[in-house]
């Protein structure tokens, strides 16, 4: 295992520590475990945003605490749902009069333990509401999960629903417009290397020198299937196909396109996809109103890729262009 | 050759489209090679930035387009110097009455090319000024380079040049403040796997299963030794120590930190190098205004880091915090 660590046991709280130290101006950490909380945390005269998972996932979730974001972060050990209590505790740590949105991705232990935290919060007095991310079109059911599986469109809930908390919009707004990107954003990815839970210390699977997994979760839970390497063209025309299958597009629609590095992917590759992605779109009649190149929503050291697309109206667009200042996603 | 890539000979052209693709609000390529401009080049009454260097370091140089930055970036082949025509054509593109200011990272390609196309340009008129980022306090003289090497602390140059020029000062002045900055700044890495330069199909170098390469260069030069893998915090704890021996930093001095990926090195891990790249700081007195934590300077899927400090005074921090609007690095 060949990584920049000291202690296995510890790597997501001295990741932690490294992310309060570089981002003081953004964010702080609860003193009552791995939670990150906006530097000006409880939220005054708008709706809190709290999202997180297991860690791995970087700059998600804690990246994108900061103004027109998230509120707080719940890091889990890595790849390993948070607890109640932390989501309980970042509930608290952030709730204002407006209320709490939680944006769970759909893996089956952060759904329950984010909706125990929900219940805990509720039972103190404060409103909370959730939605629940599922916009990997890759496979149905997986190892963690009943229903399709949440991934790097996650990013765009964060987004969007942070913006319009941010515009002051009600809790029912708030999670309106969450449910609406949830029902418009498509992703799916493929890994070509699997990466190393670093507690475990061994891959958390194989593939041959040649080989590629298509479908791939973010957790190396497995895709629809395996085959032989082909050129990034091929591979980009296969996502793009499930994903537009599954996506009501017609000619002169609008989307945003993320094409997402799962951790060791260069971004030359990125690149190199995200152009065969506006080729399609462009052959179909689907116009693209903004793009999104980098890593959002990683795997640790997994190499491989994901394309996200989303639906995206005038209501949609102006919340996408509001400025966001976190540590991983700005926009001016 | 795990890649997702088409053919190997076209990668970078390949690459070129993606990013225009992406980012069309930013940039546009110039009909006559690799070359990025801004998309409403040429500057008008403002220094005109023009860097780049062998593909492979994205988002260098591409990515730092932009408000606040960079005016052009000159993409040569992977890990080879761009021909003096494109820089040349990068300098008329861009100038404008102000002149063009040319930032080399110092390999010896770089530096004759770009010099050569500062005369070509000079030729017809053009007033062009050149300044020469040896951040790398790894080694003397290497593979590609007579004296050190430029590496990662190039981007503090973009940016903080970037921010005078686009503040209307005039050439001289933008030379003095990019002189100023890599007069300040120093920078050392690390790597921990190889990469494979496409056409080559082969890792550049190899290292044993439990074995790194300290200082190491951005395109796989030998750095000073290596050595058995050791935990984060020595590894932090070397490079930092090597990086202050040649910096003149007394108590109370403030530095802006840059804990860079080399491409395949997770988020995770450059944040578990952050906390002791601060604790060490903090142990010597030094304080840090502002870290930057993420790939600015990669070389293509080489795992490993860069640590860069930047000495600051309250001119540079000034410049450093004025806003940027690139694909690559933003500043609200």
């Amino acid at each position: 295992m060949k990584k920049l660590i000291n202690n296995p046991e510890v790597v997501v709280e001295e990741m932690m520590q490294g992310i309060v130290l570089a981002y003081p101006q953004y964010v702080r950490k609860l003193d009552c475990g791995n939670v990150l909380v906006r530097k000006d945390a409880p939220c005054v005269d708008k709706v809190a945003l709290v999202s997180g998972g297991g860690s791995g996932h970087e700059p998600a979730h804690g990246g994108y605490v900061g103004k027109g974001m998230l509120d707080a972060a719940v890091a889990g050990a890595v790849f390993t749902s948070p607890t109640p209590d932390q989501v309980y505790e970042a509930i608290k740590a952030v709730a204002g009069d407006k209320g709490v949105l939680l944006i769970i991705k759909n893996y089956t232990g952060d759904v329950m333990n984010f909706e125990m935290a929900k219940e805990m919060a509720e039972m103190e007095g404060i409103r909370v509401e959730s939605v629940v991310v599922n916009d990997d079109v890759a496979v149905e059911n997986s190892t963690w999960t009943t229903g399709r599986r949440g991934i790097a469109g996650t990013v765009f809930v964060h987004k969007i629903a942070g913006a319009a908390a941010e515009a002051g919009e009600d809790l029912d707004k708030v999670k309106e417009v969450a449910e609406k990107v949830i029902a418009n954003v498509r992703s799916m990815g493929m890994a070509l290397t699997p990466c190393i839970v670093p507690a475990a210390g061994k891959p958390n699977f194989t593939l041959g020198e040649n080989e590629m997994e298509i479908g791939m979760g973010i957790h190396g839970e497995p895709g629809t299937h395996r085959e032989e390497l082909k050129p990034a063209d091929d591979i980009t025309t296969h996502l793009m196909s499930k994903i537009l299958e599954d996506m009501n597009l017609s000619h002169g629609d609008e989307v945003a396109v993320m094409v997402n590095g799962l951790g060791a992917t260069p971004l030359m590759e990125l690149f190199i996809v995200n152009r065969k992605v506006h080729e399609l779109l462009n052959e179909s009649g689907v116009k693209v109103y903004k793009t999104f190149v980098g890593e959002f929503m990683t795997s640790m050291e997994m190499a491989g890729c994901s394309v996200s697309l989303l639906k995206l109206d005038d209501e949609l667009k102006a919340l996408l262009d509001a400025p966001s200042d976190t540590p991983g996603f700005k926009v001016l």
